[in-house]
């Protein structure tokens, strides 16, 4: 269904005039983890090493990997970057958690980030799948609001790199439902995607999330 | 430096005659993307591929990968996990999402989750380093409270699969500091280590956690 749903967004966007660039990560057989080989020419401090700050230093000597800089390529001319993902245990799953790990590595900076962010100007949207249905994500359900759960994401990830952060689109078990269900959802991403336009990215800045999250601890306790 | 926190838990724990295994997931070349070649003799959905539903199956049937089922056997002996980390990106690196996803993939169960979890009667901590100093974690800091980053780590995972979970350990930017104060943070977690014993793990069951989210929600809105 990820699959579907990334096709969707292509055609979607495409349509409206959009340059898309996919990174298919199983495809590209992308590397997850971060190693010293993700540095070309020698790692400053083999003894005492510190992955952010070799990748800061190579990312600025231009000695990163060439997977990294290809992606950071996309990044550079992208004014909207799509997540599209099946979640896994609460999160992405691990092949995306290692392109954050080693594309997004060189935007990791205290004195640049959120509002002041390397990507600001530019947005960025989760668009997920689950195997469970909505309420179990309900501010009165078992896991509690998914915007607890997105909050290392959608905060300490995307915000804090600049991106403005349009809400999550959620697929809620698209497995188990019909296959009239399934396209039903997926003509809903699609509309969702014709009129992103006008859609406004406050996700974080509107404290919204705050203000449900907030919501489903008063219900927990 | 985590490797010295993971030396010094190996030592504390072994001088109270503890058996400690060890999985060093770099120098084990831990494969991080979850694959159709986690399982062996065939997917059964290959169209439609779900991870999920597949590890499951294959865990039953006794067809995960060795890799996989290697750590799963070391994960039935032990009584208490610790995953020790530098914190990347809000979260753990993707190698150890990887073992995550891989590892824990047959414990997820609509079912069987939470105080019915897998894991019942087993404790776990995470014990991780940071580059920033505690007060940007705060209640009132930048990146809000740090049990809000943690909740899918804690709650979403070692929680839901019934894990019994401490408080974690937090080293917070020991690479700044001076040699004495590294020294310093190592010793109070031998000591936490040899005192553990009677510590209770009652992290997130006793709602602290839900307390405090609470608070920086109000702090940050």
């Amino acid at each position: 269904f990820n699959a579907a749903a990334k096709d969707a967004a292509v055609a979607a966007l495409t349509a409206q005039g959009c340059t898309v660039e996919v990174s298919d990560l199983y495809a590209m057989k992308f590397k997850a983890a971060a190693t010293t080989e993700d540095i070309t020419g020698g790692v400053k401090n083999a003894e005492n090493f510190c992955y952010a700050k070799e990748i800061k230093l190579a990312s600025e000597e231009g000695r990163l990997a060439d997977d990294i800089k290809k992606e950071q390529e996309k990044l550079k001319e992208a004014d909207l970057v799509i997540f599209q993902f099946p979640m896994y245990w609460s999160s992405v799953p691990a092949i995306m958690k290692g392109w954050m790990d080693r594309v997004l590595g060189f935007a990791y900076a205290q004195e640049k980030r959120y509002s002041e962010g390397l990507f600001k100007g530019k947005k960025a949207m989760l668009s997920f799948t689950t195997d469970c249905p909505e309420s179990v994500y309900s501010d009165t359900g078992i896991n509690g609001d998914i915007n607890v759960t997105l909050w290392p994401l959608q905060n300490g990830i995307l915000n804090y790199c600049g991106f403005q952060v349009f809400d999550p689109q959620i697929f809620w078990d698209p497995a188990t439902g019909s296959p009239e269900s399934r396209r039903s959802m997926l003509e809903g991403w699609r509309t969702r995607l014709q009129t992103l336009g006008g859609e406004v990215p406050s996700y974080i800045t509107e404290h919204w999330l705050n203000k449900n999250i907030c919501n489903t601890i008063e219900n927990m306790s």
